[in-house]
């Protein structure tokens, strides 16, 4: 259990140039500032990167330039590798496991709606099958309202069952507590992450590993040092932090998340092209930067 | 008008081997069978098709393979080319605008499910600027029950007006009439397909273009029939048809479609690879196959 993967973790935003190539400058900075301020991993290629708009070669080598510029220590990253056809998610899964990276957080086959956990589970088995590596650590990613496809508590226990020493983490997106909770008492092998801050201290409380959160890109410095005060069991001193961390987290959830977080970018940085999203998303609102500002200061 | 694309349209089933890799000759035999008993294009790598569990590279490699066997003409072609990334979408786009193919059949970047009409718009605008070209067809593809993001009718008027050349098809898989219905009033410069032969004749009657349908792989000869009938407004003739057509399309429905469609095919060909589905799928019950078959006789 000591070994098991923990901490306050960020699905790194990917700031665009204007012609919507990845701005690697304005990524390596804001990456190296989330490990600086207190993040104990990165995730490049979450939901919040907009991972999906990234093709997988953009992805493989944003990673390497992230190591190879001294930004990250691959050990310090857990990227998302989780495509549709298996042998995209294994390319990125063996490249990341290849770089020697902590971890690869893995969407279910979100085209398939209507897949079983046999299904599901064959899907994930195939994949740590074929990588055949020890040095795999899956951290299973739940995001249902993107995804459509959920990976159920249950499910989750059977992987961790199956393969104990690589899949050993998951990632509750949902908002759901119930989940959350369901999946920690489920499968205790497993270290959970809940998506959200809001949640890391009840988490803790009952065994669950830190937060992959969105906010970790604007507020990460808060969310440490609550989660060192939850790590110490020091539960009142993390609840007493709380409240103001929500109220930023509330104030980007409004904004819709990445929109808010880059216009917050843009605000702090002086630089417009924190503003660039990918189509089918829409860019940022600059006036979004200021207000999202006011929950920080 | 004269010129716009209309007919019969095979979703082609891929097959695979035991190792899961496609099973080439089943796939060269099966697309080949579908245009002699009358299918009037071929759409691989649509949902029928498991176009999600292959990868890039493979779809591209088998188009070219159905073209240089022989089996099929380029311009019978319209190969299912949606992904998330815009950069894989273009690919596979560019790739068949390249090799001469009829059209693209292209989903929304699907996980994106909150998107906006306007964030969809400037996903479409920007590959169509991209690939920069009038030989480029666009098929939009709305197969909400696996995307979770629909394309409204507005959003196709609005596409069609901007890009009359090229965003010329809409296939709909939603097997809500209603919405079909809308795109054709809506957007009278667009071929609307409904994703079923059982719509085939209300379309028709209305404008539209035919159908792109799973039982196109198992029925494609009544179902052509039935379209020649339609397409020289012998309505009643048509009508007559349609009975045994549904009761097929019911039997498909009822084993899962892939599913029954390979069980059926296992059964007809005697050769048990017919059986195999990529996952998260699950591999075909062999004993749906003579089943479905009995629709058919």
């Amino acid at each position: 259990m000591k070994d098991r993967l923990r901490g306050v973790i960020t699905p790194v935003l990917t700031p665009y140039n204007d012609d919507l190539g990845i701005a690697i400058d304005l990524y390596l900075e804001h990456a190296g500032g989330c490990l600086t301020a207190g993040a104990h991993y990165l995730s490049p290629f979450g939901t919040t990167s907009e991972a999906l708009s990234n093709a997988p070669r953009e992805r493989m080598e944003m990673l390497e330039l992230l190591v190879s510029s001294g930004t990250v220590r691959a050990d310090q990253l857990m990227p998302g590798t989780g495509m549709n056809s298996l042998e995209e998610t294994l390319i990125l899964s063996r490249h990341a496991v290849e770089m020697g990276c902590a971890g690869v957080m893995t969407l279910p086959p979100f085209f398939y709606v209507t897949a079983s956990d046999e299904g599901l589970y064959r899907y994930f088995s195939q994949l740590i099958e074929a990588i055949a590596s020890d040095a795999l650590k899956i951290c299973l990613y739940h995001i249902p309202q993107n995804t459509g496809i959920g990976i159920s508590p249950t499910l989750a226990a059977r992987l961790n069952q199956a393969f104990p020493e690589i899949v050993v983490a998951y990632k509750d997106s949902s908002g759901d507590w119930e989940n959350t909770k369901a999946v920690i008492e489920t499968a205790p092998g497993i270290s959970v992450f809940p998506g959200s801050e809001s949640f890391l201290i009840d988490g803790m409380k009952i065994g669950g590993g830190g937060c992959i959160s969105a906010s970790c890109n604007s507020n990460v410095a808060a969310i440490r040092a609550m989660f060192d005060q939850a790590a110490l069991a020091q539960w009142d001193a993390a609840e007493a932090m709380l409240p103001r961390i929500k109220q930023h987290r509330l104030a980007i959830q409004q904004g819709g998340l990445i929109p808010a977080l880059k216009a917050l970018k843009a605000y702090q940085t002086g630089d417009a092209r924190w503003l660039n999203l990918r189509p089918p998303l829409e860019n940022a609102d600059p006036n979004l930067g200021p207000e999202v500002a006011k929950t920080l200061t």
